[in-house]
């Protein structure tokens, strides 16, 4: 008999049929004999109801009892599940954040988990009860309400699945795992059975959105096994753990982000200090800045290249152009319409030759490389954003990822 | 500078507007220099529209986590008050029932407070803080959340009132004050400017249903001054307190209840232990009775008159006829169109005559009377249901209640 954590999203839990379905599947895992502890988030909706209203009375409303009132989504999720679960004849308790003593700190509406208070749930789990717990939320050592953000409830799965040693926490949501690539860009793409944490966090930072990166880094430093599966659909999913000692796969996937914009300052005179005299103004500016590449130039000058969001671009621009002037550099140029297309996996680290192999197959299809960056387990090339789906699809097949490769 | 405690009910916190409106009251009361508790109710229709989903997956939901379920009412709305106090400048702080530690006993739904600490409210007052606190919920010992049963937020009010020693607990509702009478059955009834706690007991539990019997009762074991005020106009309201030392009022209003039935088990052979065994099956069966009247009869038998609410008119007629036969009675009648119309005042206790003066009012109307029952500051009297309004009316006018009285 093992301890199984569940975490339930708001359309795995969006109505009360939703709800149903989910006790049913719930109670299917306790008839196998194992102990589980069910995590929910708001229903679909939810949230947002709520947030509608406290902004129509204050644009910016007060973040300390914005959580008191956004937490509630969470609460009435835990409540109805509970319900439903005992109507079905398996008992079930359900706690808030505060009840099972989630200490975060108190930083609101963005809560980080310090430790949580398990004796209770293990208590349950000991008198054959489910425990429903309410993602999202926590108590600071005042006991004042607090939201860890958008997409907490992962966060909360993964932190009870590590205080209570739990064999598996499963990230139940509306897709049935991790794939080598998007499959409505690439119709071949496959569903992966394993990932490493490293991995997921490429993937999942990269644009395949089915886990939230802090989730993720939480799960790798406890060591707890993820796996993610869709609550519509039967399937194993994709686990998400160390390395396993069999073979992995070489690549294990491709992805591709829009969302980004490129900025380049030309013809900076080349001297120790310059990227920090650079990116200090734009990250003071709150811009968050992804790839960073810098080149040498003719002249004892440089060219220094970054991405932002493409939100931040305008803003971006506006600091370069100040800093340029202040710096002696040549030119400050931009470009919105780009696609950063990288590929993921593990076994890069051992194997040379997939980058070159990676840009030869771009060449092929005539696609003009603007910008490289590379990690341990990742290459990430910037790429004119018409090519986005070309470069995916020719990389994904390079690689056989497909369900025939 | 005193503390009140204000409590508005769920349809003065109906919509965002209303909640804007009681923001605004609140901080005009503060800002006259006086420090502020808030209690509130969940907005208007959102209890019923929890109610609705846990019985939607459960006719019967588990008790605990209905309570769970049902206290996010609340919840949404003490924090949308603190929110829209702090966006107009009034420094507020919203707690729910746990978290200023209304403990109750483990009673779901219909919990009793033991107690409250009033330590982190107070230290907010001291810090000028607006101090919002949920209604209607508490925690037991173990912390698991419970609710005080329908209109517990004016308990909720009062014992708040009570611990911090406030100088008034101020419940806002959708009526301006206490009546004489019922305003749509005599035009002229007229608002008490003030009532005893014992005067309002009769008169709330007779149909004039401003205030829960429980704060009422509450508010009397305490004595905290109680004040029934309209939240959607300005006045006064009723003040509820202990007898002031200037005379009172003979009487201070007529009532009118419909909801009750008669039953009558005649020809009883009159024996020690009669009331008793007519009557414990009725309360076995969960079935309240209000007025109990018995008569002597003839030839060592008796007549046995008690009423219950209508709804159980049946119920307790089947019970009444088994009952009736293991007794050897003649017979059993009963009657549902009848309505009890009372005359409350505490000035009755040392006035004499003044029942005689209400049956002779009646008998010059043409009401006859079915059946009497009197208290120290009450007189009840049952009539046909046709003659309800007539009754209330001709007593009105007898006992000079009216505007122009």
């Amino acid at each position: 008999m093992a301890l199984i954590v569940q975490k339930y999203g708001g359309t795995s839990v969006g109505t009360l049929e939703r709800i149903a379905a989910v006790a049913d599947e719930v109670r299917a895992v306790r008839e196998l004999g194992d102990d589980v502890v069910v995590v929910v988030s708001a229903m679909s909706g939810e949230t947002n109801r709520l947030l509608v209203m406290a902004k129509t009375l204050d644009r910016h409303p007060n973040p300390r009892e914005l959580d008191v009132l956004l937490s509630t989504g969470e609460q009435v999720t835990i409540a109805l599940l509970s319900i439903c679960l005992e109507s079905k004849g398996c008992p079930a308790r359900s706690y808030t954040g505060g009840q099972v003593h989630i200490r975060t700190d108190n930083a609101y509406n963005k809560a980080r988990i310090l430790g949580i208070d398990h004796r209770r749930v293990e208590e349950d789990l000991a008198k054959g009860r489910v425990v429903v717990v309410a993602g999202f939320q926590g108590v600071d050592e005042h006991g004042n309400i607090t939201t860890l953000g958008r997409g907490g409830s992962d966060t909360t799965a993964v932190a009870l699945a590590a205080a209570l040693s739990a064999r598996e926490c499963q990230i139940f949501t509306d897709v049935d795992g991790v794939y080598t690539a998007d499959p409505r860009v690439v119709p071949e793409a496959r569903r992966l059975d394993r990932v490493t944490y490293e991995e997921m966090l490429e993937l999942a930072s990269l644009g395949a959105k089915v886990l939230q990166i802090r989730a993720v880094e939480f799960a790798r430093k406890y060591n707890v096994p993820l796996r993610v599966l869709s609550s519509f659909q039967p399937g194993k999913g994709t686990l998400i753990a160390e390395e396993a000692a069999m073979e992995q796969p070489l690549i294990s996937g491709v992805t591709c982000n829009r969302d980004e914009a490129k900025l380049t300052v030309l013809g900076v005179p080349d001297r120790p200090g310059i990227a920090h005299r650079i990116l200090g103004p734009v990250a003071k500016a709150n811009i968050e800045v992804d790839m960073i590449v810098q080149n040498v130039g003719e002249d004892g000058t440089t060219d220094f290249t970054f991405t932002v969001n493409r939100s931040d671009y305008e803003a971006a621009l506006e600091i370069l152009k100040q800093v340029a002037g202040d710096l002696g550099a040549r030119e400050v140029t931009g470009d919105r319409r780009i696609a950063k297309v990288s590929l993921v996996g593990v076994a890069m680290r051992s194997h040379a030759g997939i980058a070159s192999r990676m840009f030869e197959a771009l060449a092929t299809e005539g696609i003009n490389i603007r910008m490289i960056s590379t990690s341990e387990i990742k290459i990430s090339v910037v790429v004119d954003e018409k090519y986005a789906e070309l470069g995916v699809r020719s990389l994904h097949t390079e690689f056989g990822l497909g369900q025939n490769g």
